[in-house]
């Protein structure tokens, strides 16, 4: 096994190296601007390394891994023109740098490109890789019309609201890890082992994200804190304590307070109950799950030491 | 062989049958008010006839020909937002009924299932048939780029013009022939008849259009006369009149003129250089290609006339 920087850094020389011949050229800037603009390569990462790690060449099955990130990519350029964000990865979006169509339509383009990448594979493979990479896409627009539907609910529950992120997010590192393990020709509970790392790792990790943007350091997270406090996101925190605290958050969110009083003010419920340290045991109930699932894998020490890493590092991140 | 519209019939209710039954549906409503709203249903219908001409069974292939309707009705539905329209086949379009974010959503979705349909198939013509679709569906959207960065150009030429619109319309066609040969395990210069057939029969469909647009009669065209021009598209008709009487064709472009006056002074000027008689003289040009390829494809009298009848009902369709 290698570092996982070193997994990310074979896909950021295989990203660089892409090439797109085709014209009109209009059509491939803004999907190279968008690759070019980094991100942690984590579902490429993933993998790679679980091809790796069952005794594959990592280099055998890149064109698979870039069209996993392909494929995030894409849904990331659809979801800012839905959400009207203005900037990604520290730079203006899509429809920001350009327009609404482009961002549409070179997001269409990116989708087919993902597929052409993934479906670039043994053949006898191609009917499960390319089954699994489908039926993951349309979970992963399940998950974000469910997201566009609970922004106008106040009922959502925690139990949906973890459907929702698994859908959203976690399928796709379950997805990385089974196309890994299904391109290896690993027996089918192999595959369901990895599926069930990345699919709890990903339920770590997005939980650790909603943490962090209310809990983390500004400095290290990135991003702003309390954005999601802000825009009254459906996140665990929230929706916690709208079932626990549900009359003082609704009497703070009708107040009309500067937004760093607002989230103060959330803030001060949410440690009232505990919430951030709450969370973090729900991460580490995921990040059980995951090394349990991981285990079942039947991998070397060595294989078992990097994912059970990657994993615990995941869910203690910062950034 | 069967008429063509007893294919457009077998089409419409494999259509009426699709069942989407994942949650949540408001993901899957636009994609069934989409695929209702009715449309000539031409590219599964050619997959389903070229099938059949070649010694199979349509109903083998109904999963494939669906497929091909929900991607044309994609490309439709990502089109509609990003050419703001309003109305699609007498209904509203879906980022109208409910918003662009769902239209974009849902057109996603729908390649996806688009994708899944269409690899439903006997797994070793699997590669072929994802490769056709794939590499079909990037031309189309460089058609839609080209037709874009077209809008901003007033030096289009008309090859440029053709090379567009056989990317945006005509290669889909194509494809829904070839993809029918394919499965049916056809020789590979047969796949290749009848992929021209479709490229060819696809080109005078579309410049068809472009002539109705401004000749056509408003009672049977079902569209308002004139559109293409109020909107100054480049379409074959305006390219040509911009080349051979540009001086006037632009000094009536800068007048303030209600539309209807409009339409009718560059209308004249379209009779002035005789450009309804030469765009006909141009579809059927392009009809005796399609019919020289299908002459290539070696099959039997019934279907070659069959072939031969559509490509001459689409180059002189009043609708």
């Amino acid at each position: 096994m290698l570092p996982f920087e070193e997994y990310s850094r074979l896909i950021a020389d295989a990203i660089a190296n892409l090439q797109f011949s085709q014209s009109p050229a209009s059509l491939f800037e803004p999907i190279r601007y968008t690759l070019d603009s980094g991100g942690k390569r984590l579902r490429p990462a993933l993998l790679l390394s679980t091809y790796h790690a069952l005794g594959g060449d990592p280099a055998d099955v890149m064109n698979q891994a870039l069209g996993l990130e392909m494929f995030h990519n894409f849904t990331l350029l659809h979801d800012d023109v839905m959400d009207n964000a203005d900037v990604r990865r520290g730079q203006l979006t899509v429809h920001r740098r350009w327009n609404a169509s482009q961002a549409i339509l070179s997001g269409d383009a990116m989708l087919t490109i993902a597929t052409q990448l993934i479906a670039d594979c043994k053949p006898y493979a191609l009917p499960r890789i390319l089954s699994l990479f489908n039926d993951t896409a349309m979970g992963i627009y399940r998950g974000q019309q469910l997201d566009i539907d609970y922004e106008h609910r106040r009922d959502v529950t925690i139990d949906e609201y973890i459907s929702m992120i698994r859908l959203k997010t976690s399928v796709l590192l379950g997805c990385a890890c089974a196309m890994g393990a299904t391109l290896a020709d690993a027996h089918s509970s192999v595959c369901q082992a990895f599926y069930d790392y990345g699919v709890n790792l990903g339920l770590a990790f997005q939980l650790r994200d909603d943490y962090l943007d209310t809990y983390g350091d500004p400095l290290l997270f990135g991003k702003g804190i309390g954005g999601d406090i802000v825009n009254e996101k459906k996140t665990w925190l929230f929706i916690t304590a709208l079932q626990e605290r549900g009359e003082q958050l609704s009497a703070i969110l009708s107040q009309k307070l500067d937004p760093s009083d607002r989230v103060a003010a959330v803030i001060d419920i949410y440690d009232s109950i505990n919430l951030g340290e709450r969370c973090n045991d729900l991460i580490a109930q995921y990040l059980d799950k995951a090394l349990v699932a991981i285990g079942r894998a039947g991998i070397a020490p060595e294989a078992l030491q990097f994912f059970t890493d990657l994993a615990q590092r995941s869910a203690s991140r910062t950034h």
